[in-house]
């Protein structure tokens, strides 16, 4: 009833980055790009081609483009031809074009209308399409927005097949606040996959309420084997409103794992990456896994059992 | 495909302050439960009639039960003929008797081995039957066991059906160390539930590793509708090795809430008393609702949204 095999998308060096107040040096965003190459990450996702003054965490996505290891499918977010033009310059065989499905975080995040997007991707995806590029497509606040509440479903469904009519090679469905259940979860991809195959769509689920493994659980029942998770959690604080809250690869990872599900990920491999991401975000990262394994290496705060 | 009405056992007065440092005078207890109460908690555990030496913060339960608002039902844990009869002399209507489902931990946690534990319930659990007493029963590890790691279902199955020809009224499986994963949930009650009622069986599930609401959801699917939790996660700091970890009363009935699935419990006022367990504790508790509700009502670490 669980699909045999599930791939990891990472994205910390692009969502957790975006998200975190340090700004890492190139040099160390390789070494840790390496830690998730060699924990068996075979999906990276590395930064973003927006204007460098937007997200300044993820300006050097250029220079970082031309040093990474072999071995994983890289990807950067595209907001545009220009943006689509550097990712090809850079050689990145992915790209990713990214909307919401409401409009007032659409417009907020993009400064374009839900038609203005989708009307730009039909010229750009197209476009990356023809230099050989896969493309995915994020498509966000598909269980709630921070402006507008409750999103329609079917609102959302509307502008998925519209994306794929466009040529998208994959569709991302953002939880983006955090606020998915998993009855929730349940609906939309039922409806969803009434109209989509299963192996078109990943989730990208955030964590903010510690309810990301229980909607990534309804998705596996559901066959749905491509989920977006980020190193250590980092991106997102648990304990501050608003917080981004991303899941976290060890935290999935481990749970296939137990559940006898194959990643491809050494775990053991995968802890050194986030206690290296911990280091250089120079904070606790909420990761539960990660701390546990954390504990376990620096013991000395180990507690007695309970009793039931 | 879910039950549309759920019980929560709210276990943050016994298993959260057993498992935390801090030793809260009785009136901070009466505090504590009156909260838990007017937040529409229908079974709270008070506590323990074990040797006040045994667990010094608990030594108070005869004190704290002749102080208890009226409204929910309240339980202790009854280790011996002595402890049932405090338990019975301080007009508690549930009492609770303990075992575990591995010989090492029941020999480590009670001093008997299981066949020992067996015959002396065959003993009181009758008697508290013939007092009026609501019996319930924990069979503890059976997710894993700290000394003996796997355990076999098959023994926990075993165990639980003598546990019901004894007399007990319901019966709490509990993965003490929060090893679970969902396919073994599954695994486990697909077993179980050839036997035993889904009515019966109530689920103690620790949230150490972040899986504990994954693991509900699968209870929920397979029609369990009792599930054993603690205020704000009092009792167990997930990034210590070998906590506790309790599952945050808020964090389920949140989601819970969210799933239209009704609790009786009104969330504001169970974050009120998630406030005080905090204050009262002295430490950030782990429940991820709390902190963000702790967060709107202090905002100022307010963050930026993500853009996926």
């Amino acid at each position: 009833m669980y699909p045999p095999r599930v791939t990891l998308y990472e994205v910390g060096p692009r969502d957790g980055l975006q998200n975190e107040a340090a700004q890492l040096p190139v040099d160390d965003k390789v070494r840790l790009i390496e830690k998730l190459a060699a924990a068996g990450l075979s999906r990276i996702e590395i930064g973003s081609f927006v204007r460098p003054d937007w997200i300044p965490q993820l300006a050097d996505t250029d220079k970082l483009a031309s040093r990474l290891p072999p071995g994983p499918r890289y990807a950067a977010l595209v907001p545009n031809r220009t943006g689509l033009d550097r990712a090809i310059a850079a050689g990145l065989r992915e790209v990713a074009v990214f909307m919401s499905s409401s409009e007032t975080h659409n417009q907020k995040n993009t400064n374009k209308s839900i038609a203005e997007s989708l009307g730009h991707f039909a010229q750009i995806v197209p476009a990356a399409k023809k230099q050989g590029r896969f493309v995915r497509a994020y498509l966000s606040t598909v269980w709630g927005c921070p402006y507008e509440g409750k999103v329609d479903p079917m609102r959302a469904l509307e502008i998925s097949r519209e994306l794929k009519k466009i040529g998208c090679d994959e569709l991302s469905l953002g939880d983006t606040i955090g606020v998915g259940n998993p009855l929730q979860t349940r609906t939309i991809l039922e409806l969803f996959l009434k109209h989509l195959d299963p192996g078109y769509l990943a989730l990208h689920l955030h964590d903010t309420n510690g309810t990301a493994l229980a909607n990534c659980l309804v998705g596996l029942e559901m066959g749905i084997t491509i989920f977006d998770t980020s190193i250590g959690g980092m991106g997102g604080c648990p304990y501050a409103p608003g917080a981004a809250g991303n899941l976290a690869t060890e935290d999935l990872a481990s749970m296939l794992d137990d559940m006898e599900i194959a990643t491809g990920v050494d775990l053991e491999k995968l802890f050194e990456a986030g206690e290296l991401a911990q280091r250089l975000i120079g904070h606790k990262l909420t990761g539960r896994r990660l701390q546990a394994a954390l504990g376990r290496r620096h013991p000395g705060e180990a507690r007695a059992e309970a009793s039931t």
